[in-house]
């Protein structure tokens, strides 16, 4: 689509400046419509070194009040960033509802420049390529407005461009290596990013090629195209999407009803079995992180279902510089204005790590699908949108376990009137965990749905049956150096 | 302090047994209080490499809810810690209310290796010492408990660990190049930790010295003194804490009343030089890049004084990729949670970039002051805390401007009319912008004391007379030029 495109007509300078003029104040207008109708808008420039992207983003917010937007400026990824799954980069700087994000250059040059300069290809280049389209379209199928530029100019302009910024000892630095390096290899670069744009083209998050000879005939596209997209976004109101069929292999998995709940563990195999494995997952942590490996535990399972202290006898095994812990509570007013997995993507380990969930995304397809935080089909579009957010965290190299931590209705109740006579417990019980307990059955439905719809190969649920709580816990242990041990040996 | 310390005598086994589960149980009965009664906790574990810090610290978590605490573990500082001032690091990094947080060595390990290997000395290093006593008393004075532990070893204990960690390869990694270093040097880096011990042992904050020659032991001093520590925490209900003199240079200011509003500029002479200064700064942006020099502008005044409109006249100037407009509105959760300069710390620009924040920390003696969002004790010590957080912004070798854009009641009362009456205006008015109007003369009164207060010679305060909005934007150009231009020609 790069090489064929018959690229627009620049119109006259007097129809220029005019429809300069009007547009700017059709972007200057949307913006309050921006805010109240909570619409995130991620603009997303690529495109050729010099092409002006930077003064083009400068320029078209000029039209909008500072509080509407951030601009974003992508360098090259850091350790830190190198230690993170390769979204994750992109994912935790998404906007928040009712404002921009402008991105100068983002995934799209990422991809390109391994595969021009680091040899990716094949079928590791296509993974790349659906990772890209599934981040795309969770982002548009959430009510993101995605709008993608790719600035086009020739090669005998790129060359004029880079020597007059060389000339001066204050631009010299705007020339980059790689800027120098794809003048130098136009014709493979072109090669490449026309492949790119047409593989990731998809409709709810088009391209735009814009013609970037001149500044402000550059703009005119960007500003037309931007208002032009935000007017149908504007139009729709939190249209539903298509729910996809899944694709992921899935394991066979027991209904709730089915779980057998009288697995008895004595005090003393207790106690000897949690010494014993806790010294081997402490060995396997040092392992782990020779080998750089991250882990990425979810835990979720029944109010008073003992999920707190099967976590403390997993971390107790564990040195604290290598682990943490997420207690994840209702979100904030930050988190709950982005995309639902965003407060996830920023809370991952680092490779060598381990990240433990207590609660976790599945909160979307439970609290959030019974007590109507969502709409209906943004619960049962999650399914999927999860199974791709664990696909991209195994695909990095993760070991992702995820337990359900089961127990019966009679048990919840003794533990609740436990907690609720013993002083020192009952800030463990609220008013909150009472109603919910009334929810039981509507819960049940949905942690079944939940549990048959998740269990992929890569990512299957365990079960622990945890009436007898010491029993959960060792099984918790086994499972993990299990996992660990499958991904380090 | 370290090397004359008559070490603690070590407890009998069965002493030692008893009084380690009583300081445990201590710990977790405390936990809850500590929440209750919001009180963040700090735990800095220093100390020679290999002397089991992050083991102590893994043993006393286990006491403690993994939704209470967090354990963070610094690293060598990336490209990025670089690129912002040196306590940056570790502000950002300090806990909520009612929670921990155990930090793996810090600040002190930074500053020490410095002095040890980069030859930091001198004056440059009374500047660092003097800078962490500010820090440490900013959290106590605001409500922190702030404990540090050293942990100390001896020579050849050290060689043993070491030796012994170097014959596992699962195990080989935790030896650091900096462990093997101290060793080799282990004399001199006694003397150079000696010294800062003494020099940064302050009341509200002192060091405690663990013999950490056998683990349990070191657990029992850090759990003994954690505790007793907590336990007088939380005997004090916010107390008011000094008000420190002023020490720093200020420059001499008018009141508000005592500002001529009659400033005007006319409409060409207003173009010309809008044009011409913001080229000019467009320049100098670039010119700040290539140097690495840091800016932070922070904006205050009057509702409607046209604050907005002038923050825009500066950032057209600027490459939208350098720079970033913080708009600060009331404080979220998480944000409430902390020290009040912490959304500052984390929103600083790296060298070379520009943050420009739209109201600013001067929210603490103005609008926290005049609606009692804190105490007296809390704003009229936050003077001197705004004093020495710009000094350390002008130390690091930031450009600090502050403008406080001033206009009359009657202007004001014009504004607002105007904004109630044009449609695509009103967005810009609320209520709470006429109650505050009904506040003028108590702001009048807080505004006066800021600026007479927080006009350093390294950081003062700007008037911009705005009753005319292009002239005061054409001030502002002006003064911000002229700012840069000292730091970069």
């Amino acid at each position: 689509m790069l090489k064929e495109r018959k690229m627009p007509q620049k119109p006259e300078d007097v129809e220029l400046k005019e429809r300069l003029a009007a547009a700017r104040r059709r972007l200057a207008g949307q913006q309050m419509q921006i805010k109240e109708r909570k619409l995130p808008v991620l603009a997303l420039m690529e495109g050729w070194g010099t092409a002006g992207k930077g003064s083009i983003i400068g320029q078209v917010i000029r039209n909008i009040d500072p509080r509407f937007f951030q601009v974003i400026s992508l360098e090259v990824a850091s350790q830190e960033d190198l230690r993170k799954p390769f979204l994750s980069r992109y994912f935790t700087k998404i906007p928040e509802a009712g404002k921009f994000v402008f991105l100068d250059s983002g995934w799209m040059e990422e991809i390109t420049m391994l595969r021009l300069q680091k040899g990716l290809e094949g079928k590791a280049y296509e993974e790349k390529l659906e990772s890209i389209r599934r981040f795309e379209r969770q982002l548009t199928d959430n009510g993101y407005l995605v709008v993608k530029f790719f600035f086009q100019i020739g090669e005998k302009e790129q060359r004029k461009r880079i020597e007059s910024l060389q000339k001066d000892i204050d631009t010299r630095w705007r020339v980059s290596d790689s800027d120098l390096w794809q003048n130098k290899h136009y014709e493979k670069c072109l090669e490449v990013y026309a492949h790119y744009l047409e593989m990731t083209n998809s409709p709810s998050a088009p391209w735009y090629i814009v013609d970037a000879k001149t500044r402000k005939w550059a703009e005119l596209q960007v500003l037309e195209t931007l208002t032009e997209g935000i007017d149908i976004a504007l139009q729709n109101h939190a249209p539903a999407t298509p729910l996809l069929q899944n694709v992921f292999p899935l394991a066979k998995m027991p209904k709730l009803s089915e779980i057998a709940l009288d697995a008895r563990i004595s005090e003393r195999e207790y106690k000897e079995e949690l010494d014993r494995l806790q010294e081997h997952l402490g060995e396997l942590h040092n392992r782990l992180y020779r080998k750089q490996v991250p882990v990425v535990i979810a835990y979720e399972g029944w109010d008073a279902a003992g999920k707190g202290g099967n976590i403390k006898r997993i971390t107790e095994a564990l040195d604290p510089r290598g682990y943490q812990v997420h207690p994840i509570a209702s979100p904030q007013p930050y988190e709950k204005a982005r995309h639902y997995l965003w407060r996830f993507w920023s809370r991952l380990p680092k490779t060598g790590h381990i990240a433990i969930f207590d609660r976790s995304w599945y909160g979307r397809v439970m609290v959030e699908r019974l007590e109507g935080f969502c709409s209906e089909n943004d619960w049962k579009r999650a399914y999927n949108e999860i199974n791709e957010f664990e696909k991209e965290l195994a695909d990095w190299g993760a070991v992702v376990i995820k337990f359900w931590v089961q127990i019966d209705k009679d048990t919840q109740l003794q533990r609740f009137e436990l907690r609720q006579n013993t002083p020192e417990k009952r800030w463990k019980i609220t008013d909150e965990d009472w109603r919910n307990r009334e929810k039981w059955d509507a819960y049940e439905v949905a942690v079944n749905e939940m549990i048959q719809k998740t269990s992929t190969a890569y990512a299957p649920w365990h079960i622990l049956e945890s009436v007898d709580k010491r029993y959960a816990r060792i099984k918790a242990l086994r499972i993990v150096i299990e996992e660990i041990e499958k991904a380090v040996m």
